[in-house]
């Protein structure tokens, strides 16, 4: 029984302006179908709030030339949160997904819920602070986290890696600190997002692949993060590859693509050949460092996510993939193994204009994206009446 | 510089009350914003176009109580044409998918796109004067194809099984028979479409498997097909399954699941253990009339498809996987090896709530796909006031 008005408000007025093009108040109410009156009303709200500023004016088709509008992106603005399992890193971020402020810092997500998650706040209102604006400015606060949220609610589910996290309440205790509305999704999700809309934001299907520790994968499709009908898509890491066959994987499963390609797994086979690694920052430097060993693992295992994208290529045909995460950010050669092994095994109608690239916006990705995330809810045609009425 | 105006029309009156609730003028006012004047003047030509009715009269509230309006999904119709091979299904069906008329020919589609199109088009309206219905009634004709589509200008792409057909524009040669809007996708698409709609309408993702001398998936995301970047999506026949490591495939590859679980390939594998088949068809029959070998042969053909849908799974958590096509009808064998090697291999998250079932809509889900492809089209925001407007 609830159906919502379809008539436009100030919201919708920003969302039109949003596209950087400036509008006359005769424009805004030929698209919008307001009157006049209404139109006018609706812009002083939006300059009173400073969403929309006066650019210049209009061609003159006689007598004084009407005002154009311009919607203003720096005048709000918007943290976001990439979590890792020992590290964190913010940034600060406008509307358009401008970077503002950031900082990295060693934070070990084991510390707990509320530790972790107090800090994060702490640090994101001084990141605030020392970029000179003002709470009143604030959109939201975005949160990626290293394993499975349950996104409609907020809340972490049995994170593998994060004890004391199973369950946690993440929105609420962050939107209780800050005023503002909190978004929480997994780390993923948030990097593809933040990739496709500084990077490739008119490619239709972007997938993102996260190969660190663990192999995960974000999908932006048509604009929009997918997450399938429970959430769980993109879980590439225990999806069969040849490769892998008999290898137990710490998921109980054995023949899973992060029991041959994960950094865990990268580690082990070079320490077992006499290169000691003891985790994925330790191979990615290696292969920094030019060790041969290295980059023949890191090559291989380049081959093996291939192995599973060529066959998600088939699948859902998709415009760009994108490979993310220590493993891939250490040079070419996991990006090399995944090119040569998905221009061989995808068909060709599917792959004739597929890019395969790494991450351009990088160790970035996961803040910028979760700072999207919250500047994008709060611009939605649900909430984007809420920015005129002041700050939430 | 082309924006649409969002002030409603009839088509958008129309669009809301297809969901079957009978509404007033003043609810219909309410939810759309128009005036009690505008939504008069609209209902009064959706009346007049026999679309909506009078639907007895709502609960009084002091005073004559107000006429409710109901959509009436039996005032127009369409056709769906599904081609195979070597025959062709039709069906007539009333705008929520019930179907009026059906038929089932053998018809050879090398006998080329020109004498093909004009047989269907043909029988069609046959079927339509069978049904006591006029030309004026019928909304447009959907055709699915046994080949790559170019869905966006209804033409054929280079299809393997289609001599003839390449680059034919298969939409307008249709159109310029019946005069109304045809629309052309290939056959999978519109079996997805056909059983999402009459089977599983509220599955917010399904995935549609054809199994029989080819085979090929259908997507139906959050209602409408998915298509991927160029169309292609779907083509889960080449994708590498590890029972065919080796054998050749007709798509010039090895090892694709086609090669060793298609049609083709289990005739093959059959006749050489000295139970002869020749097609897809001879399987179907030889499972359905016991044969041992057979029925072994169609459950590892399903533990194959699994293999490749368990990987789908985890990347795409879809809510259901229908199995259609000749060789899932042909009794519940291909169904549990799928089930098998899905509920074995996928991760527990993605399989928790994950149905698995045959195809309800059967032999006819490709025609009735097709006709309600082109109901939706009509009905879609930017076509439904054209409805209004009388025959096109």
């Amino acid at each position: 029984m609830t159906e919502q008005r379809s008539v436009p408000g100030a919201g919708d007025l920003l969302r039109i302006l949003r596209d950087g093009r400036p509008r006359t108040r005769s424009e805004l109410a030929a698209v919008t179908g307001m009157s006049r009156t209404t139109v006018t009303h609706r812009v002083d709200a939006l300059l009173a709030g400073g969403l929309v500023g006066p650019s210049g004016e209009a061609a003159p088709a006689g007598g004084r030339p009407p005002t154009v509008f311009s919607f203003r992106p720096g005048s709000r603005v918007a943290l976001g949160a990439a979590l890792g399992a020992t590290h964190v890193r913010l940034a600060l971020t406008d509307m358009s997904a401008r970077i503002l402020a950031e900082e990295r810092a060693d934070l070990d997500i084991a510390l707990g819920a509320e530790k972790v998650l107090d800090w994060v706040t702490e640090r994101g209102l001084e990141l605030l602070r020392g970029a000179g604006r003002d709470r009143g400015e604030l959109l939201g606060m975005g949160i990626g986290l290293p394993g499975p949220v349950q996104h409609s609610t907020g809340r972490a589910v049995s994170p593998a890696i994060m004890p004391g996290w199973d369950g946690f309440d993440v929105s609420t205790r962050v939107r209780d600190r800050l005023g503002v509305p909190v978004l929480v999704d997994n780390d993923v999700n948030v990097m593809a997002l933040g990739e496709h809309r500084t990077a490739w934001p008119s490619a239709s299907h972007l997938m993102f692949v996260k190969a660190a520790t663990g192999i995960g994968c974000g999908i932006v499709s048509e604009g929009r993060v997918y997450r399938g009908a429970q959430g769980a898509a993109g879980d590439m890491g225990h999806i069969r590859v040849s490769a892998a066959a008999g290898l137990p994987c710490r998921c109980g499963q054995t023949g899973c693509l992060e029991a041959v390609a994960g950094g865990t797994a990268l580690a082990a086979a070079l320490t077992a050949r006499g290169v000691p690694a003891s985790g994925v920052r330790d191979v990615a430097d290696l292969a920094r460092s030019g060790s041969a060993p290295a980059l023949h693992a890191l090559r291989q295992a380049g081959r093996d996510i291939g192995e599973v994208l060529a066959g998600a290529v088939n699948m859902f045909n998709p415009s760009v993939l994108v490979l993310g995460g220590a493993l891939a950010l250490a040079g070419d050669h996991l990006l090399a193994g995944v090119r040569e092994m998905v221009y061989q095994r995808a068909v060709p109608l599917a792959t004739e204009r597929l890019g395969i690239a790494r991450s351009s916006a990088g160790e970035n990705a996961g803040a910028v994206g979760a700072a999207v995330m919250v500047v994008e809810h709060r611009l939605s045609p649900e909430h984007a009446d809420s920015l005129v009425a002041g700050p939430p």
